[in-house]
């Protein structure tokens, strides 16, 4: 995962370092469509993607403001006893924030051995020097202790990430990922609005949308519908067309969610 | 194949549903570009590239406007004596019907095994968890019937497709699809123009395109074009241009094309 | 590489014919996004980009503006005592121009063995038709010679490619690539201009840009800064910025850079 883009070679040249030292490595392409430096969206396209990897799977994650900085090059294997484990190779910026709050850290590295880097780094473009070569090794069956020094789990980098609170009995939330479709993601996970129900309230933008739907069908077609999306939260959209272009609504746009019970009271 | 884009992560999340059922898939992604919802273009562009896979190629195909109501999810068999056979898992919306009539369904399945499925699937996102599994476990061996029950492949959706007919002598024909280049691909097979012959005359929104060429080259940078086109249709260019930006064409635009013989009359 | 994009299915219909052919070849995307019939902008990221592959790579790479005229297919075996081989198909139009003047050509032919291209090529399609099939023969472990007859590597096509120039103690190049980033790639290569030192001044459309930087992070953010790029050649960028919408700058704008000691006299 990058926010390199496709139309560059930067992806291609950091599969190429990755082909030379692990040939058989079997690459996926999480998404390079992240908005340049935007590492809230990285960090959400991380969480809800990340568990339906092999276990095992070595992500490579570079959305990297400060490279060059001081900003440490880290790797960090996540796993408990049910899931993982998995390996992140990324900058130390937050990027798996979120992730961690999922499944913590068991060990982490900086990567500070040049052995399993390429010779004469540049200043900027890490992703090929560094992130993809560790990545490689990694894969390979290499330990993160070859590729660098234990750090404290605790020192990682944290995110500022919106979290959903309760007041007055109506769930306050925002949208943090705005799909291809146009669809909103927001950060309101589905266990704090189950069961989805048709006598919820979802706001957004002087909107009322009544109900939280199962299915897109619920709703005609052009019409604002608020569902438990596949990603495990709460989105809103229109059907069949963009509910970004419709309501002109941009990523942080405060939603709210009003319970039937609430609005009893 | 979808309509998903590459900004997002629903392709790179299908494709680690796949592996994780079959490590050493060998993955191509025909297009993830199918304009949002467009049930033609991915019909159009099945139908003129499959035959370029080879034979036991498993097509995972998720063009769904229709996701979480009751269009069915299918897995179909397609082969001759001479042709495939092929394996197509999408939705019965029609994306495979202008393929079917040139190499017909010899099985067909609707996809009600769970056993095959992530578990609790969501309703919006199908591809992820109905179609990727099937078509992995396609791709590992099993057959149709393991995966769903059989149903008659007359019973697929057909799709409402444009079809080129000859009245006083005139092709009358369409814009079924224009590519990257702004070439505008019609509906009207090689078979119905041949020979190319530059005593034809081509038809497009008033503008008069003298001959069927055989190859760019016949006519000068910027000039208007007619040619068999590499996916075995007649598509209108402008050579080194974009005949979409430059003659202001939509797919949908009606084209003809006379024979030689007729423009004696 | 090609500039077909990926809205359509002509990369993937490419994959096809490789994989019909060599099952267990790896494939890279390097970038399908090269401008339309940019040839300057394919051969710069060719030139910026091979040398991280793995020896033995086929790079099959079609920009070709003149498919379907005299211009030869070819294939071309590159190599030095130190570096290589790799192996080049593509068609003749100086798109591997800069890569020859670092890795010269040992062999090339012209791609005229019918047995290993796709029967009845098509006039307008030879990335699928000719260069995909010779390319997954190449990686198969045919040898040039097989694919095609023998002609003079000083045959091949040259490229009209801009060179910097020094003139009273001031380096004149241009800019030759403008990245996803909004960062300017210039043809000015790293070792015209080392070491890089705060001292150097560099000017890009009246504006002067005090110093070459090795990060970034010398910088404020939003702020100009020219340094020694990833790609090994002079760049110019604006930090957390896209230098191209800030200063308005195109493929082909003049920059200089003069010396501390020219500043001197």
């Amino acid at each position: 995962m990058t926010d390199f883009g496709i139309e560059d070679t930067y992806v291609g040249v950091m599969k190429a370092v990755i082909l030379g030292i692990a040939p058989s490595t079997q690459l996926v392409d999480l998404t390079h469509g992240i908005p340049p430096q935007d590492i809230r969206a990285g960090a959400f396209a991380l969480l809800t993607s990340f568990h339906y990897f092999p276990y095992g799977t070595v992500f490579c994650c570079v959305i990297d403001p400060g490279v060059g900085t001081v900003r440490r090059p880290i790797a960090v294997e996540v796993a408990t006893r049910e899931v993982g484990p998995y390996y992140l190779v990324c900058p130390d910026n937050g990027l798996m924030g979120p992730l961690l709050e999922h499944v913590p850290a068991n060990s982490s590295v900086v990567l500070d051995n040049p052995t399993y880097q390429l010779p004469r780094p540049s200043n900027t473009f890490h992703g090929r020097d560094l992130f993809a070569p560790v990545a490689a090794y990694l894969s390979s069956g290499l330990s993160l202790t070859d590729v660098g020094t234990e750090i404290s789990p605790t020192s990682l980098a944290h995110l500022d990430w919106p979290k959903p609170y309760l007041r007055n009995g109506i769930w306050h939330g925002s949208v943090v990922y705005i799909d291809h479709f146009g669809n909103l993601l927001t950060n309101i996970p589905a266990r704090l609005i189950t069961p989805p129900r048709l006598d919820w309230i979802v706001t957004v933008e002087g909107l009322e949308i009544r109900g939280i739907s199962t299915t897109f069908a619920q709703v005609d077609s052009r019409e604002p519908v608020a569902y438990i999306g596949s990603s495990g939260f709460l989105e809103l959209a229109v059907r069949n067309g963009s509910a970004k272009e419709a309501w002109g609504v941009e990523v942080d746009q405060k939603i709210t969610a009003t319970e039937p019970t609430n609005q009893r009271r």
